[in-house]
């Protein structure tokens, strides 16, 4: 008998059985292949429940002894792990660098991120997405802490997981203004904008889901999409936007599950649709069915100019979830977005949520509701500061950057986005700008995969006050023309580039590669 | 000529090219697998430049019209988009119901939270991970934001990505309490445990990389882990832990990038790894080289006995990464984490966090540290309060549901895990138990795919006061024997079941699985 039970010892009977087996195939008493007694005639002879049989053959098959066979039946594995300490994989200090994901590394932006991070602190860096200094309407959160902390301590307790009532019909009366009708029902807040695309990631889009996106977008997006297991269709931008012809090619042949934009001050371009686009990329949307992620964060940061509707607020058909924050603009200490989509969709992603641990904090819900209430004044004054930050910056370009930067002035948000001339690589000029300690992100970062943007770069204006704005540009005058230099160290500089690529923004696809 | 150039016109002529070739496309007059001049050909004919030509070939073949063959040459694709706008893809309101991932169709503990969460509001809930009311140490917080608030705005800015310094430095010195020897560049800040899983699957799993994780576990992480691409193996827990030579199969045959456990007041089942065990499966992680996660956020909540060593601290050769948090414990409405790894894992994940805007909150990490400086009573404080509905529960249990549950007493942490008798499942004794209005999670939620824990159940003590608890336990004993009546209508209640399943905790996989 291969098996010998003791029914007086403390040990289950299932488990004297996998034992005994596991030792027999270990030892290879049941070498490979060999088939294990049908469960039916070892429970017979052993005297036991078959259910018990049953467990213990479970087991050895969990372990990765024994497998079933088509025909019925468990035969001992092939390879066996009799001999698992093999001498490479004798114990020691684990090599993490060949542990992360081809992702990973090749994250273009984050490889590009540590560069400036790393740089000295005096280096000037216009490269910070929010605004790290003292202009946010601080007061307010010190008002709505002021009044809530001592009276009672919901504001430090744990919120609901789709956000506090009062804030979430707030959000959606504010969006009345820019002609967004919601219900609270239809507004779930978020602890942050990176949670909104997961949980979007997460409730559309499987692995090796199509999800098409304009080119250049934001590194944050992309990678957590990427990570997500979406494939990415690149719909690259011209002057108007996105294009729309490819956009079409892609919505009719790649199918994407989902489309994201951010229409307005766009990050990195700083561009804005016009509405005669967003009306036709909406068509677009609708005539081939494809739901469409708008993100919105810089909306309220326009310095000129009039607001153009969101496409939340030109969609009949439900197609569009909106997506915004303040966490970029008005509140960077505080993580806090909103989405606001159909209800249905709400509850869905609601419930998502719920299994989840973060649930964006009550403390930063009740000061963003503060903010909201009081807000048109204060933010006045917040978008009065950042448009006197683009002036600052657009003047320091014609003055220290004339003919070395092709750029245009924005209407809002942070960015200015530049190509540079002379065929200079962004890349390369900031080697030489960290050295004259001015920072930025060239184009690259923008691009999945960094196959894109060489030419170009973005200023973020934003972070930097006025003064330091002048001194940084100034600096990133002097590291360019060195660049011009080196390249054309006989000739001089060359006149500014007449005949350019077709598309000034260099935003083509540089090839025919397979991701479009 | 195919295509007639206006160099009059205000659109360039690469656009012209482009649209001509469309229209060519379109209206059938090129059908498909006509092949379009050369590039060489063409620009010759129209007297333009080479690029221009090969611009306009690009936005065609970007817009899916025409490909390129291997032997050169370019060709209209099969497939052309001429008639986008089929019947039943006319614009209409989107069915979103149809677009939602097959991951999310199929996540079962998500439709057990929904049904739960739309249950009346008189209902007992016990199925809250996290304590909602009153008892969190509020006036730390208070005291923080006082100080703090009108001295200066740093708590409202923007924090460093990896953490304020100060922060990172109290929790290596706190960690150097409970035996992990670690250094402020070791730790990483987070907006959440979340966050630390999201930033190690983007690090560490290319999708369909595999996963080893014991079961039952926490439905937010099996989730995400599962969005994120990963093929998890099942590790099924017994009294003592993860089997361990079920996990030694897995390292063996699976080869999974991550182990990830739970080992201290395990969520759901409340148990915790003694240190044989910890050092057994830390051995198998050093042999089989592979990475392990280590959550422990319930390691301050301890009620009897001594505290057991984390496997980080046991860990010799880097391969644990460490995970815990304040949010679920102390202070349920800041959403803060610290991951705490070796020093290259760390800046890696620093950098891709840098991508992301999910920095955890300046306000929340002041609170944090504010706590962590004066938590020796606090904590004290808070963990007696816990303990003592705990110890309400069991008594509770003890008097209304004797031998209709088998459960143990948890040493600490929020929840005791029960087997229901009588072969009762869990899920229908749940619509029972929502009549009596109290609830609770089915253990079927704790399990990937919900393929097991039919007759186990979760009850979680920390989100309800001592008298709630009562009540609620005496309402479930009520739907228990309901449940048994309807189930025996003739015999009465049977005796409690002596033969079980050879696993007590009914944890074993369901049958032979693909996943294990």
């Amino acid at each position: 008998m291969l098996v010998r039970l003791d029914r007086g010892a403390r040990l289950p009977l299932y488990v004297q059985i996998r034992q005994q087996l596991r030792e027999l195939i270990l030892s290879g008493a049941l070498p490979p292949e060999s088939r294990l007694p049908a469960t039916r005639d070892l429970s017979r002879a052993l005297g036991v429940n078959r259910t018990t049989v049953i467990a213990a053959y479970r087991q050895l098959w969990s372990a990765g002894l024994v497998e079933g066979r088509a025909g019925g039946g468990t035969v001992v594995t092939a390879a066996t792990p009799s001999q698992p300490v093999s001498q490479d994989a004798a114990p020691g200090p684990l090599v993490w660098d060949t542990r992360y994901t081809s992702r990973l590394q090749s994250f273009h932006a984050a490889r590009i991120f540590r560069l400036v991070q790393q740089a000295s602190p005096e280096v000037i860096r216009f490269c910070l997405g929010v605004p790290p200094d003292g202009r946010t309407p601080v007061h307010v959160a010190r008002d709505v802490l002021e009044e809530a902390v001592p009276k009672g301590m919901s504001v430090l307790q744990n919120a609901p997981y789709k956000g506090i009532d009062e804030l979430r019909s707030l959000i959606a009366k504010r969006a009345e203004l820019i002609g967004i009708h919601a219900v609270a029902s239809e507004v779930l807040v978020l602890s942050g904008r990176d949670q909104g695309i997961s949980l979007l990631a997460q409730a559309l889009l499987d692995a090796g889901d199509n999800l098409a996106m304009e080119v250049p977008a934001s590194p944050g997006a992309v990678h957590l999409f990427h990570s997500f297991g979406a494939s990415i269709c690149s719909v690259p931008m011209d002057e108007e936007g996105p294009r729309l012809d490819v956009l079409e090619g892609v919505l009719a042949h790649r199918r994407p599950k989902l489309l994201y934009v951010a229409p307005t001050f766009h990050n990195p371009t700083g561009a804005t649709l016009d509405l005669e686009h967003r009306r036709a990329l909406l068509d677009l949307c609708h005539r081939y069915r494809t739901p469409l992620l708008e993100e919105d964060a810089y909306h309220d940061l326009r310095y000129d100019g009039t607001a153009v509707t969101p496409l939340k607020a030109l969609d009949r058909y439900n197609h569009v979830l909106y997506l915004s924050t303040y966490s970029e603009t008005f509140f960077p200490g505080l993580p806090l977005a909103w989405l606001i989509g159909p209800k249905e969709v709400i509850e869905r992603l609601e419930s998502l949520q719920a299994c989840m641990d973060e649930t964006p904090s009550a403390l930063a819900q009740h000061v963003i509701y503060g903010f909201l209430r009081r807000e048109i004044d204060e933010a006045r004054r917040v978008v009065a500061h950042y448009a006197s930050r683009r002036d600052a910056m657009c003047a320091a370009l014609d003055k220290y950057c004339r003919e070395l930067i092709d750029w245009r002035r924005p209407d809002g948000g942070f960015f200015v986005w530049g190509h540079l001339e002379g065929n200079l690589k962004s890349e390369l000029v900031l080697r030489e700008a960290l050295r004259e300690k001015v920072a930025f992100l060239p184009g690259s970062a923008f691009f999945p995969n960094g196959d894109g943007g060489e030419n170009e770069l973005r200023l973020d204006f934003a972070g930097q006050p006025e003064d330091r704005i002048e001194q940084g540009i100034r600096r990133l005058g002097v590291a360019l023309r060195r660049s011009l230099d080196q390249k054309f160290p006989h000739h001089g500089r060359p006149l500014s580039v007449k005949e350019r690529d077709p598309a000034p923004f260099g935003m083509l696809p540089q090839g025919l590669r397979p991701n479009l």
